[in-house]
C-alpha cells in the first residue's frame, strides 16, 4: 500500500468483503432498514441473563452470519478485530471466546467499525492476514446503564440525545469479492470543547469534517465524486453541523451525504429523539444496508465514515470536553 | 512480511525503535528498576486533580520523552496506537489529543504495549507508516478505585493480588533502528475458568504457554534461542503456573524466563503481594530496562510476551470466568 497526502493510504491489492453479517433487535427490526438485517430478535436479552451477555451474544451471531455468508471456517479467520462500548469491551471477549481467532481489542466509541475495517483491510492487503475479521457491537440497555441511567428510572431524554442501536455488523475482508476498500484514513482526537453528554453529534461532527476534508484533499476529489458519503452516527444535530462545518470550507456534502444514526429508525415513528448512536448503528448500517446496496449495484462507490466521542461517564463528571475522532473507508464494487 | 507456522508473522523489512520513554511513580522509582526510568514523579498526582488526569498525563510524558529520544516532532509521527485500562480508554484520549497524530485506540487489557507494538510494526513494515508509535499506561490509583475499591476503604489485598504499576510506556517504530522487532504472534482468547479478580496471574497463564508455546513451534526455535523470554505481568502465581503448563508440554522456559511483573518491585521490600501489573508495568519495564539492556548489548534477541486479563467488574459480578491473552513480540539487536 502507499500513502496519498497527509493521511490517507491506499491499498495496493484492494482487500474485499467476502461476508458479512448485520444482526438487530426488535426497534432496528420495525425501523426503516428492519429488511436488510440478516437476523434481528424480538426478545432484546436474546434469552441471555443479562443485556451485556445478550449484547456478546450479538457480536457472536453477527460474525456466525459473516462466516456463514462467506462458506468459511473460523480457523479459516487469522485475525479478529472487534471492540465495543462496554468498559473493557467485555461484550468482544465473551462474544469471540469460542471463536479461538487472533484477536486485537479495538476501542474507537461509535467509530470502532470504521477502525476495525481499516486495521483490517492494512492486514490483508500487507499479506499478514489472508482473511481478517471487523466486528462491533452495542446494545441500548447495557449502553443506557453503563453510561447513563439504569431503565428503570425512566428518565427523560433531551432531544439532542441519540438512541443507542442493539445491532451488531461483521465484514470479514479477505481478496476476491465483488466489493473492495481501495483507500482509508484514520482519524485524529478532535476536540472543540462540547461538553454535553446528551449531545454526541456536536462533539463528533468536528471529527467528522476533519477527516473527510483530510481525505477529499489528500485523494484530490470532490464530494460528487461518491455516490453517497455516510457518517456513522451524527444524527439530526451532528449532521447539520457536519454540513456547515464543511461548507464554511467550501465543500458542500449536502447532495450526497446520509447518515448511519438517520438512516437506521423513523424518527417521526420511532422515539430516537436526534438519532440512532453506538457502535452497532453504523456496524449494522454498513454490513445489512449499504453493502447489499453496493452487491446490487445500486452504489458504486461510498465512502463510510463512522465516527465515535471519546468519553466515559468519569471523565464527563470531572469536567472534561468530548473529544470525537473518525476514520473514513473508501469502498467501491468492482 | 510472510506467515511462518499456524499464526507468526516474520517482517520483511524489521521495524526498529527509533525512540522509546519510560515514566514511573514514586514505588517504581524505589524499586529495583528506578535508574532504568527515564523520568519519575515523587506526586503520584502529577500536579492534576485526579488520578485519571495523572494518568493521561503520564501517557502524554511518555510520548514527549519517546519523541524527544527519536529526535521526531509529533507530525512526523503517522499514528498512534495506545490503549488503557481505564473505562473508554480515557487515558489515552485525553493524554494524547494534543499530539494530533492519526489515532487507533487499542484494548488489550495488561496485554496493551505488545498489542500495539505488533500493530505498529504491521504498519512500518507494510509501508503504510514512516514512523508509528506505541503507546500504554496504568495507574495504581485510578485502577483500584475503578476495578476494585477506592483507596479510601483501605482493603486489605489477598496474597495472589498484584500491584497495578503506576507507569507509562511509549516506543516509536520506524526504519534504521538498533533493535529490530523480527517477528510477533497475535494471541488468542484463552478462557480456562478461573474466577477469581485477585488472582488474574493464574487467569493470565493459560493465555502466555498458549501464545508462546505457538510461538516456538511456528518459528522452530527453543527457548534457549533467546537470551531472555520476558511475561508481561504474570506475577509470582501466573509465572509459576506458565512454567509447569509449558513443561507439561516438554518446554521448558524456566532458564530464560522472567515477569515484567516480578522485575519492577522488590517484593521482599515493598508491599505488592504476587508482584506488579497493569498495561504500563510491562510497557514501561520494555521501554526502561529491556529496550536499554537491548542497546547496550547486554541483551540480544529476546521474547516480550505481554498477557491481559479480559474482564470488567461487570463481568465479574455477572460470574463469568476471566478470560486471558498474550502477544508475543520478538526483538532483535541488530
Amino acid at each position: 500500500m502507499k500513502r496519498i497526502g497527509k493521511q490517507t493510504l491506499e491499498f495496493s491489492t484492494p482487500p474485499s468483503i467476502l461476508g458479512r453479517g448485520a444482526i438487530g433487535g426488535k426497534k432496528e427490526a420495525q425501523g426503516p432498514l428492519g429488511a436488510d438485517f440478516d437476523q434481528t430478535f424480538q426478545d432484546t436479552t436474546l434469552e441471555t441473563e443479562s443485556w451485556e451477555k445478550a449484547e456478546a451474544q450479538l457480536q457472536k451471531e453477527a460474525v456466525a452470519l459473516a462466516l456463514d455468508h462467506a462458506g468459511l471456517a473460523a480457523g479459516e479467520v487469522d485475525f479478529i478485530l472487534a471492540g465495543d462500548l462496554l468498559n473493557q469491551c467485555i461484550s468482544s471477549t465473551f462474544g469471540l471466546l469460542e471463536y479461538q481467532m487472533p484477536f486485537l481489542g479495538q476501542y474507537g466509541a461509535c467509530s470502532t467499525m470504521a477502525q476495525t475495517l481499516l486495521l483490517a483491510s492494512i492486514l490483508v492487503d500487507s499479506g499478514a492476514a489472508a482473511r481478517a475479521a471487523a466486528v462491533t457491537s452495542s446494545h441500548f440497555c447495557s449502553a443506557e446503564r453503563q453510561f447513563r441511567t439504569p431503565l428503570e428510572y425512566g428518565a427523560q431524554r433531551t432531544p439532542t440525545a441519540q438512541w443507542t442501536a442493539t445491532a451488531a455488523g461483521c465484514a470479514i475482508l479477505g481478496q476476491g469479492g465483488r466489493v473492495q476498500v481501495r483507500r482509508g484514513l484514520a482519524g485524529k482526537i478532535v476536540d472543540l470543547g462540547v461538553k454535553d453528554p446528551a449531545n454526541m453529534g456536536a462533539a463528533m461532527a468536528p471529527a467528522a469534517a476533519d477527516s473527510i476534508y483530510q481525505f477529499l484533499q489528500d485523494t484530490g476529489t470532490a464530494p460528487g465524486d461518491y455516490d453517497g458519503i455516510f457518517t456513522g452516527d451524527l444524527g439530526a444535530v451532528g449532521s447539520e453541523l457536519l454540513l456547515q462545518s464543511l461548507l464554511d470550507n467550501g465543500v458542500d456534502l449536502g447532495p450526497v451525504h446520509q447518515d448511519c444514526g438517520l438512516l437506521l429508525y423513523d424518527r417521526d415513528r420511532q422515539d430516537v429523539h436526534a438519532g440512532g448512536s453506538g457502535c452497532g448503528c453504523s456496524a449494522s448500517v454498513l454490513c445489512g444496508h449499504l453493502l447489499k446496496r453496493m452487491e446490487r449495484g445500486q452504489l458504486r462507490s461510498i465512502l463510510f465514515c463512522a465516527t465515535g466521542a471519546l468519553m466515559s461517564p468519569t471523565s464527563s463528571q470531572q469536567g472534561e470536553s468530548i473529544p470525537g475522532i473518525c476514520h473514513v473507508l473508501h469502498l467501491v464494487r468492482r
